[in-house]
């Protein structure tokens, strides 16, 4: 879909054009007429002129072209606009009204009414619910916001207005600029994937951070993260996480959420860095500025105040993703001749208090020509005899040679430097914390970033689940070449003859039927039994345990002893079918130490799905255990994988436990729900 | 030790006063004489008269009594200008110069010379080495920070001048108030002990913040700790936790760091709140300047934007200590009869988008009836027609009924609030998370205070370890009531009978040896043993695995199967006998999933420890499995805090694995370091 007409349109008609100072209206023509050289046309039935303006009574009535409409009347007069839009052949429209579906049942009838207008006329519409639309590098406002934020690179999509506004005015103070803001209101056509599309080739734009709290279409979403990551950071506010907050979202937009674990699987495979406040967001936003956009992990922090330098020294060392170089004993010596006695030249450089700016000039010198460092984090404390506007100034100059984070700590005797910095479109971190935390949201975002990812995950709306019966599940199992060792019994007297088929002792029996999903909690499965004898014994107690159960049968299995692990499979609404891997048994719910990927999972995949549990290691083998059959393992997700793409119908897929054994993986039990 | 002249004296000697702009004894001068109605003595051998004022050859010239004497002369004069202050009766000192303990070892001795005058005269010293003392609230100023903080009720003692003057100085522009300052230094005689004692009983002290990069003495820490934050809340900044940070801080002040774990147990243990970035020791400040001291953590949303707000829930709802509160029907009801049809009056209070002041009024007045909160989180996001100083001024007001967190988002258009706040004591939190952060943090360190602990724990030096024998072993054992089954056999001909006395196999055969720590590495224990053949094969294997070691015999024992965790014990040189907590075999060093105090453990204590690792429910039951018997469990670790208290040879115990098995638990290995 054409979407320049949002951002540099040469011909805007503002209906709903006020002169009110209190209404929207007035405010967005106040923000369209300061929008360069462009034509304005303000359109509202009772007024003949508007700041100057001839105004018109509807749209039609204006006579030259229009390449974008901005819509500000009462929710229940837009469809008619719409219409008019349609008929005066304007192809882009944004509707800043609200009262659509965040507003109950009216309201989404309204909404269903401007959506199919909008197809009808092949109106692309932007909207409703929403700020609007700022583009700096074409000097384009068509928003209601306040301020406008410094020009720059960094492109925002927003489905909160609210904190659109927030944001934009904070970036004022803080010297963050920005290419294009484009408020997502209740998307009732273009949503954050057209706009992802279009600012994925918007040579403006290097950087892109979305708010969001639905997502319209995962596989589409994956598609284009991975190959915008490639060039351009993606960060994403994702918000709904948790009950409350996702409660929260849906009053103010009644749109689906994707679950949480799912979405962060899905931006770690497409490299898009997740942040969950809004401090993260936008110390991301201020690295973007400094032109930092591939991870610095390298890191070398000069100071002249130790107690900060010692705090910084911690975070970095005990971050996810960053490091502190080893300087080489060369660099030690070059900084030792320049440096005095007391200073200290290991990482940190600790110039000490009474370091004038020449003396972070002579350490950056020699920090900078240091080939293991990717970047400088330089703090500065304010003492009686700091030059805080010269250093500020050294900033500038050596970020020219390697990337530098200023972190100037203090108030009033900082500020000549935060003015220096602002004057040069750089910016300051506040504290250490703020700069540690966004290099390391950086690496972490980006490193992850996977092979990608069919993007052709059928998606299957939610509906209730009933559990797949044994022959079906069998048929599967078959297919997909996943053996179950047992063997079903449908009557008491063919145990024994089941029992001589599988050999040695000890056995397991237990109960298949779709009434019983946990055995364990209804005594539906009984382990370690030795003999014929007590096996018919497990047989009664477990039909005496679970007397209403509908039975198909008992499985009968050889006892596999060994650690536990699960396979798992669910089909996600918005983003098509997830594998899971993680403890199995008792410990899956306990540890909560498992991990998951958006299908398909390759085997490259599913061998690193095994090595990023926390327990990894004692699978991987401790202290000369014998390690697990790795290969085999991811193998069995790979089929699962597999299995869930070819198998729409199938909603979930436990295999659980997977039992470990020196002879091998089992898979002791599956459940499929469909 | 009288500390009241460092704060409040009437006669002050600053020697090596100056009138050079760029020396420290011109800063202290200046801030010393706007210090109040205070007599000060410049004392300067090269000068006559300093800023108006008579200035003396030495100190002893002085014909009047002094209170304090401030020193910020060369190092090496320092000892002999002691002298002449003990000479004069002095019996407050502070020194600023620095060149000692920090500047390596010619300096060490010069501090250890001055530590003995101050001895020998009877002296009080601070320093050397630091930035000084202000007392806001006697108006009182013996720093050379360039700035004065805010006068307020929170004190701040930090081992590194430079953090000192950097948090002061942001203070000044987010309008934090301190009533103390106090830069410790070298703390050649003063350390932060005597200045806590001190701020326990200051009546202008309401809250305390410590830097802190080494500590004097961790029972006495704790004594005072638990006694303090009964009453006011103590936040340590805690450096020098990473290997990096530990190194940058040695470099700095050559001093002795506790273990983090370590320290972490006892602040936890105490009550103190431990925070990792300035950042958040920064917030909790906003947080005890808005007189929140006690945990707050059922708090209320209110916003007059979304996305904020749905962002807030989520760290709110995700947060380890606070939750959003329900409303009563009533009270949505109280809240929609006042609020637009489109607000939400769930909590999040959504008040949306065109809210004025009089709106956030009308749903304070509700929400500040509300018994169930204890705290409203303010959110304003700037949109077209927000009052945003009219808010502030609601902000001031309804904080008189419930306690208000404002978070006004935003640059230029919010700055009218931020600007009423300051002039009013309040503050303003930046983003959501620095308010949700530190009412958690608040939440997490205050609740978790435990009944107190001894403070007599010895503190043994470090020295190297050794195992300790069998026969020791086995007196302590009996000594604690601690059983070991099994039986130690020192020929292999003495098998058989051990065998019989011991009954149903399988058994366990272990080496018993002062060169082998990690039995499962070297071979030298064997499993699951079913005969006496089989015994006395591993007997022989166990032999040829570890040729090299000195046997004291093997260790026979019946073979316990169940889950495996670990008690040990381990001497802090700082703190004394810690008591560690966990799952033991090979999960102890995979999973770390392990809880630590210090001793004494009680029971009450030992019980919580096994309720709090993160596998906890699977020791205490799932699905039905029987729940391990953690009354016996409780007073074994009972028993090793009392046998670690008693027996200070013992550097180190391990009991592990610690085998629960249907029977009860077994104890299967112990190894003993003294």
């Amino acid at each position: 879909m054409e979407l320049n007409n949002f951002f540099n349109p040469q011909s805007v008609a503002i209906i709903g054009a006020s002169s009110n100072k209190n209404k929207v209206g007035f405010a967005l023509l106040t923000n369209l007429l300061k929008s360069g050289q462009r034509a304005i046309y303000p359109v509202n039935v009772n007024s003949q002129e508007l700041a100057g303006l001839k105004s018109y009574p509807t749209v039609t009535d204006i006579p030259n072209k229009i390449d974008l409409a901005v819509i500000a009347v009462r929710a229940d007069i837009v469809p008619q606009i719409l219409v008019e839009c349609g008929a005066k052949k304007i192809t882009s429209v944004i509707i800043i009204s609200s009262g659509f579906k965040e507003a109950g049942e009216s309201g989404q009838e309204l909404e269903a009414k401007i959506a199919r207008a909008a197809r009808e006329y092949g109106i692309a519409l932007l909207g409703p619910n929403c700020l609007g639309v700022i583009d700096s590098q074409t000097d384009f406002n068509a928003s209601f916001a306040a301020q406008k934020p410094p020009k720059g690179k960094i492109a925002f999509l927003s489905q909160s207005g609210a904190l659109g506004t927030a944001i934009l005015d904070l970036a004022i103070t803080h010297n963050i600029g920005f290419s294009k803001f484009i408020s997502l209101g209740n998307e009732a056509q273009l949503t954050e994937i057209e706009f992802l599309e279009y600012l994925a080739h918007d040579q403006d734009t290097e950087a892109i951070l979305i708010y969001l709290e639905k997502l319209s279409n995962g596989p589409e979403f994956m598609r284009l993260c991975a190959e915008i990551t490639k060039t351009k950071p993606v960060v994403v506010l994702r918000a709904g996480r948790s009950d409350r907050g996702l409660k929260a979202a849906m009053s103010h937009t009644g749109s689906l959420a994707p679950a949480d674990s799912v979405f962060a699987a899905a931006c770690r495979q497409t490299g898009v860095i997740t942040v969950e406040s809004i401090r993260e967001f936008f110390n991301l936003a201020k690295l973007f500025q400094l032109g930092i956009k591939r991870p610095l992990q390298r890191l070398v922090i000069l100071t002249n105040g130790g107690g900060p330098s010692v705090v910084t020294a911690d975070l970095v060392d005990l971050s996810q993703s960053l490091s502190l170089v080893e300087f080489s004993t060369e660099t030690k010596e070059a900084l030792r001749k320049v440096l005095p006695p007391m200073a200290a030249v290991g990482n940190p450089v600790d110039i000490i208090g009474d370091a004038l700016a020449s003396r972070y000039a002579d350490a950056l010198k020699i920090i900078c020509a240091e080939k293991e460092t990717d970047g400088i984090i330089l703090i500065l404390t304010p003492q009686m005899m700091t030059e805080v506007e010269a250093t500020a100034k050294l900033v500038a100059e050596f970020s020219q040679q390697k990337p530098i984070l200023p972190i100037f700590i203090g108030g009033p005797t900082v500020e000549p430097g935060l003015v220096y910095f602002k004057q040069n479109n750089l910016v300051n971190f506040t504290f250490p914390k703020d700069a540690v935390e966004a290099l390391d949201n950086l690496a972490r975002g980006i490193k992850k970033q996977e092979t990608i990812t069919n993007t052709d995950n059928p998606l299957v709306p939610p509906s209730s689940l009933i559990m797949m019966n044994f022959t079906g599940v069998s048929k599967i199992l078959k297919d997909y070449e996943i053996n179950l060792t047992g063997i079903l019994v449908k009557e008491k007297t063919e145990l024994a003859g089941a029992l001589s088929k599988l050999g040695v002792a000890p056995f397991v029996l237990k109960a298949i039927s779709p009434d019983i999903i946990h055995k364990t909690d209804t005594g539906a499965i009984k382990l370690n039994l030795k003999n014929i004898e007590e096996v018919e014994r497990a047989w009664d107690e477990i039909i005496a345990n679970n007397p209403h159960a509908k039975l198909e049968g008992m499985f009968l299995q050889p006892m596999a002893v060994g650690k536990e692990v699960i396979i798992g499979m669910k089909r996600d609404p918005i983003f098509g079918p997830t594998i899971l891997f993680g403890w199995g048994g008792i410990f899956t719910e306990v540890l909560k130490d498992t991990t998951l990927r958006i299908a398909p999972v390759s085997k490259e995949i599913a061998l690193e799905m095994i090595r990023e549990i926390k327990g990894a290691k004692i699978l991987t083998g401790v202290r000369g255990e014998k390690a697990v059959d790795e290969e085999a393992l991811a193998d069995l997700m790979v089929k699962v994988s597999k299995l869930a793409i070819d198998h729409p119908e199938i909603k979930e897929l436990d295999l659980n436990p997977v039992i470990i054994t020196p002879a091998g993986i089992k898979v002791a039990d599956i459940r499929i729900m469909v």
